[in-house]
């Protein structure tokens, strides 16, 4: 169903040694499962992009379907031209970000996040079958339930050449991933009314 | 205080005229206040880099100070590297997104959200005063109250030099800023539960 589908399994791709390691290992996410599940449950990815003008970052949501991201788009704009353009591989960014890390020292101040980014071509998906299947886990992502039959291929043949503007359903499939986290407890964070007069008292 | 910082009033760099429209005119977000206010509650916005190995999209806390972004990092790794030899502008991108925007047609469900993105050049931010101003008022957005007294410059010069691995603060002047919204009423939106049975009976 999809040719360009990587041979390499997913924990093989995950933080994969290349001439750059991540600056902190200490960092790392090396937990696949987590790392499934931010890529699932994360309901906006940022897109990187680069043309003529400069970057250009794109917020989408998106869905992780069968080790690959999968966004639709318009065939018209900026970024439908910077992606039947682009040279290299392109990075897709999804984080989650809980709260701020205290300490009584401002410089000591931190993030408590996790973050994924993956690494590879961005393809049109030509197939009929891959793109319905790819939009109707798409659904299933955002409206869950809605639906009470899996989406038609006649519908996705409609849409995406509706209005005379096609919708290009594109699929990324990484040959890279890294993954970072920095996780606090609850009682490490932030909350209004904190204050480094309470917290040095308490230590 | 800043040397490089742009002479064009913030309305001036708002959605301004280019040879590329934003695509679909009517997403066009125009009320200056309502893009500010995102610029200003937002927690991660997303960097868009690129180097000899492709994109790269970095997530960041950042504070919008003074018409400008600011944040901060390392000055060794990918991201670093990648800014020091930013040839054009860069892409800063924020977004939120309150939910899905329910059609009973599957082609037609949406999302709402606003989103702002803020093309310019990144530098490394040279005056101490300056970088002071900006951590704190970083301090301000993520720690409000915390610290009963502003940030010190000299606290400020350990943390740019600390433990061998000096951080840099950073500064994006936008030369132009572009902002889409679609938003929908709340009753718009999917919530677990809704089906789009329900739906047609009530249409």
């Amino acid at each position: 169903m999809n040719p360009n589908r990587s041979t390499c399994p997913f924990h093989a791709l995950l933080n994969k040694e290349t001439s750059r390691p991540i600056r902190r290992k200490t960092k790392r996410l090396h937990d696949e499962e987590r790392v499934r599940q931010l890529l699932h449950s994360t309901r906006v990815g940022y897109l990187g992009l680069v043309d003529a003008e400069g970057t250009y970052v794109v917020p989408l949501n998106y869905v992780w379907y069968q080790d690959a991201i999968y966004f639709h788009g318009s065939e018209s704009g900026r970024k439908a031209d910077a992606l039947s353009t682009a040279a290299g591989p392109l990075c897709f960014t999804v984080a989650q970000e809980y709260g701020t890390i205290m300490s009584t020292v401002p410089a000591k101040t931190g993030t408590s996040y996790t973050s994924v980014m993956l690494f590879g071509n961005v393809a049109p998906v030509t197939d009929l079958a891959e793109a319905t299947a790819a939009l109707d886990a798409m659904l299933a992502k955002y409206v869950p339930g809605y639906f009470p039959t899996p989406l038609r291929e006649a519908h996705v043949e409609r849409y995406r050449s509706s209005m005379g503007n096609k919708t290009i359903v594109y699929r990324l499939v990484p040959d890279k991933i890294t993954a970072k986290q920095d996780v606090a407890e609850p009682e490490a964070l932030f909350y209004g009314g904190r204050t480094q007069r309470d917290d040095l008292k308490k230590s």
